[in-house]
């Protein structure tokens, strides 16, 4: 099966260089919680995901694209291949390959995991949508959940048993959860009954696994307007008998599938909780549990968010990077044209590369997609620091880093993946734009990774408005500081002119923030974040490609050649971007601000 | 059917402001050949394609894209509202409109005749695509052709009884036409016979019809290599009897459909020539007849190809329009959060327009699809100027200028315009990204106008490699000079800094060209093409808006603040973006050029 060689979803080669040669993550290794692994286990985890990922997620990555699943009398329908597919991947143990031993992990880092996840969504974004859910939901309900209530949900999770979800938007509030309207009303036996609508639920409703396990905002009757009522609420598809099986189904009802451009394999659902169709009468009502305290729902969801936010990002990277290396392959094989200097019919055609546009096209596609997968598993790095480091203080530094970095690994591979994915199509030209060849699709599936988790806007809010004022700005000058060292490390090698740009464009990200806030007008200070955002996120991916070149060393060979090539680009093509946003967030341009509804 | 209003196609108000208050095409009418013409003519055309295109063209937009054109039993299948949308175009005459009385035609000016057509293309792009199509090769072979063949087959196809093609592509050959092996055997009545595949043939094969005329390039035996031994033909589907009908089939043959993400509705086709499938033994070979010089096909060609080029523009241009009408309208209606100073969850949603991020979001639409829509309506009028205007001086001066734009109409409005569809989806959100609303057709059915009629990397090729050096530089002088006259006239008034920034962007449109050609190595002079071509793009939009904004005077009202506001928003958000990449042409900057195949 030539097309789903492991060779077009990820480059190795560039896993290994970002896992080992920069991140360093074989010094993990010495920590007390990995203290069982070694190297060689964790290449023969990414070698699995790899192998995996290209013998049962690719090959039914355009089928399930062609024949999306359908709502046939109140149940999903879907192609078999999705459940076969997760079969495999359960069975060689990728729902707790991170998780505690006693839940019946391996404990492997997280860096780790993420990295043998982004082989299964470069193979097939859509069928892998269901173990990230169902371990963001796992992840979720173990940190905020009770003994019990780990014990009944998580682990069938873990073990691929259970599939989870997150509801948290309403037909009438999306990104705006202080107004959504679900309502929980308490038992006598501490249990509440939910009723109310949710939607834009992915993996809402299946029969991939026993049962799903939704992860629910609602309001306890009687709890304050907006966001400081919201509660947790872990409420399953099916009731649990004695043995923790699932037995009769619980009031929650799928209404209908959402159809979308792309992701068209993971189902996308409209869900009625309580309407009683399931539990009539008097018992009507969806059986839930409140998941940590009352009203504290929205904290807790963050939880997931972020760490789902963070996966949207290394999702969105890893078709950026599977859709560059169908468009590197296509360009070395079509012959097409000749260069300007050499236009002699006589002459036989030469394979696209040689043009310097399509170059410039590849090299473009390799500065985002590469940058943005190293970003995200420089996040994910810091996850295993924020759980794992010796001192409490390095554990700290990681949170608040992660904090700092998480609107920005979400948005950047988001938005400049998605220029990749349309990179490609260019490059394959009228070929790309058809159905044979995978790179439009990549492009439709990834035009959803700037929606959700949170839109561009919504992330720029937490940018410039939450992120670089906590703390009094700590988390924005702790960035900063790393940044300027790593532009000083650059200042007397073959990158001195990099680590200078960098240090320009790092001092601006924070005198624009600091002149945006300075008058105290929230409006007027957010008004532009989508700006600060864009430019923020092109600094850190500048510092990103500069930290690689950096520990590409004195090292020779074309691998190292081509990294430091691709930073030099994204330094001389996109770093200088940043000046014009910075200038409009600095001086408060009000050209959107001012701008009336009447005049459109 | 409340989604059909002429109002979210395109802005009645907006194409009036162009037409009449810019580019003032009542003054074309005392000019001889539009005599008969008045302004209350041109408004009852103009209505009259918004008329149909809302209830004719739009209702089926969404169906075609879900039920593309099948390949039965050798013929195509499409569903019937096509045909019969069609069949109303041809009978209000939209097929003639433009063309001499002795064609049969109202003697339209052509920017009206553009002008109605846009309202097609935001209605249906895929459907008006035939149209298109046959108006193309029409005026082509009405240019090259005998009277013969003009009455032969032009005549019918102004009257929409025959449809049109342009067969250039072959599968080893998509942008080098150099390279195609399509060869035509000259026959002893004059004839030819032409054998070869012809690739991404849009409008290649239907029954929407009497018969369909291809005009194709072919090699006739024995001729140069490369672009010196191009000829252009003209075959027919059907040879005609005697009386001018369509009667036996001609020897071409569908031999598939391309399956593409968007513009499902036009077929997409490969056509064998000659393979005998209708006229076997030796009478195989497809019959056609040689139009104008053997030997001088390509620049025939090209006649076609410019004015498809303005028309893709222009059709992106309308969906960018129609996008972002769709967006204004969800805006103004969606409520959702609300305004970072007034968080109380007391107070009721604001509806989305609200937010200052989504008026950026719709102001970039606004100046994206208003700009692009506006500079290929003026070269529409340039086309009648070219024709008409009474000084020959002025029509050679209107053909340069029309030279030195057409790259830039082609490439700048599917560039930007698919922009402008993608910010739409994220105006509308989760719901932008379902089939449930129409942006997400619009952004797929856009991706192709970057591709088809020439890449950007072609369109760049051609600005810097042809146009700014054709006749010694002079058609970049002129469009140099009538930059800096819109400039000038700014000085004084409330755009004054705006004229500032133009006159400098100006200046290095011609410094950044002669620059790159300095050193006189072609290689390295179009290695940085596309980016030439991208600022090029920003400057003339900018000029246009410029233009726009100066063109509202003093006038008050809601309609003009929009215009000054759009034409502030382009100047201060994306014309600083051009020094960036004058920036890299100017030095030559070699990122891509020096990156080698092995390094990627």
């Amino acid at each position: 099966m030539a097309s789903f060689e492991t060779s077009r979803l990820l480059s190795k080669r560039d896993l290994d260089f970002v896992l080992y040669e920069w991140l360093n993550v074989e010094s993990l290794l010495s920590r007390p919680r990995f203290a069982d692994l070694d190297r060689a286990t964790l290449d023969g985890v990414l070698d699995t995901a790899a192998r995996i990922a290209a013998d049962h997620f690719a090959p039914h990555n355009r089928k399930a694209d062609m024949s999306e699943p359908t709502f046939e009398d109140g149940r999903v329908k879907m192609i078999p291949e999705v459940a076969a597919a997760l079969d495999v991947f359960r069975d060689a143990g990728f729902f707790s390959g991170a998780q505690d031993y006693a839940l019946g992990g391996l404990q492997l880092p997280n860096v780790v995991e993420r990295a043998a996840f982004a082989w299964f969504q470069a193979a097939n974004i859509a069928t892998t949508a269901y173990p990230f859910l169902t371990l963001g939901a796992a992840n979720l309900l173990k940190a905020h959940g009770t003994t019990a209530q780990i014990d009944a949900f998580v682990r069938p999770m873990l073990e691929g048993r259970f599939f989870g979800t997150m509801c948290l938007s309403e037909p009438q509030a999306g990104s705006s959860l202080g107004d959504i309207r679900t309502r929980a009303a308490p038992q006598d036996d501490g249990s509440y009954r939910l009723y109310g609508t949710k939607m834009w639920i992915s993996g809402g409703d299946h029969d991939l696994s026993e049962t799903i396990v939704h992860m629910v905002l609602a309001r306890v009757d009687g709890a304050p307007e907006g966001v400081r009522g919201i509660s947790l609420f872990v409420v399953p598809k099916h009731l649990l008998d004695d043995k923790g099986d699932p037995d009769a189904r619980n009031d929650v009802v799928l209404a209908g599938l959402n159809h979308k451009m792309g992701y068209r394999g993971t189902t996308n659902t409209l869900l009625n909780f309580g309407e009683g169709a399931y539990r009539p009468g008097d018992r009507a009502g969806a059986v839930g549990w409140l998941v940590g305290e009352a009203n504290q729902g929205l904290a807790a969801m963050f939880h997931m968010m972020n760490e789902a936010r963070i996966g949207v990002g290394l999702s969105a990277a890893a078709l950026g990077v599977t859709g560059y290396l169908h468009a590197l392959d296509y360009a070395r094989h079509r012959p097409q044209g000749r260069p300007a200097s050499a236009k002699s019919p006589e002459t036989p055609q030469a394979p696209i590369i040689a043009h310097a546009d399509v170059r410039r096209m590849l090299l473009a596609q390799k500065a985002y997609a590469e940058g943005a997968l190293a970003l995200n598993l420089y996040c994910a790095r810091l996850t295993d620091d924020e759980a794992t480091a010796a001192d409490p203080e390095a554990r700290a530094d990681a949170r608040l880093l992660l904090d700092m970095l998480t609107p920005i690994a979400k948005s950047w591979p988001s938005q400049w993946c998605l220029e990749a994915n349309s990179l490609a199509i260019q490059v394959l030209g009228g070929s790309g734009y058809t159905r044979d060849y995978p790179v439009e699709q990549f492009y439709r599936d990834n035009r959803l990774n700037p929606i959700h988790e949170g839109t561009h806007g919504v992330q720029g809010l937490d940018l410039l408005g939450r992120k670089v004022v906590m703390q009094e700005g700590a988390g924005l000058r702790r960035l900063q500081r790393l940044i300027d060292m790593t532009a000083q490390a650059a200042a007397d090698g073959e990158f001195h002119l990099l680590g200078r740009a960098l240090g320009r464009a790092n001092a601006r990200l924070g005198q624009a923030a600091a002149l945006a806030w300075k008058a105290g007008d929230p409006d007027r200070a957010l008004a532009n974040a989508s700006a600060y955002l864009e430019a923020a996120g092109h600094v850190v991916i500048a510092w990103t490609w500069l930290e690689m070149g950096l520990a590409c060393g004195d090292k020779v060979g074309d691998f190292y050649e081509g990294k430091r090539q691709a930073a030099r680009y994204f330094f001389r093509w996109e770093l200088p971007k940043v000046d014009l946003l910075f200038d409009l967030v600095e001086r408060g341009d009000d050209a959107a601000f001012a701008m009336r509804d009447a005049w459109f």
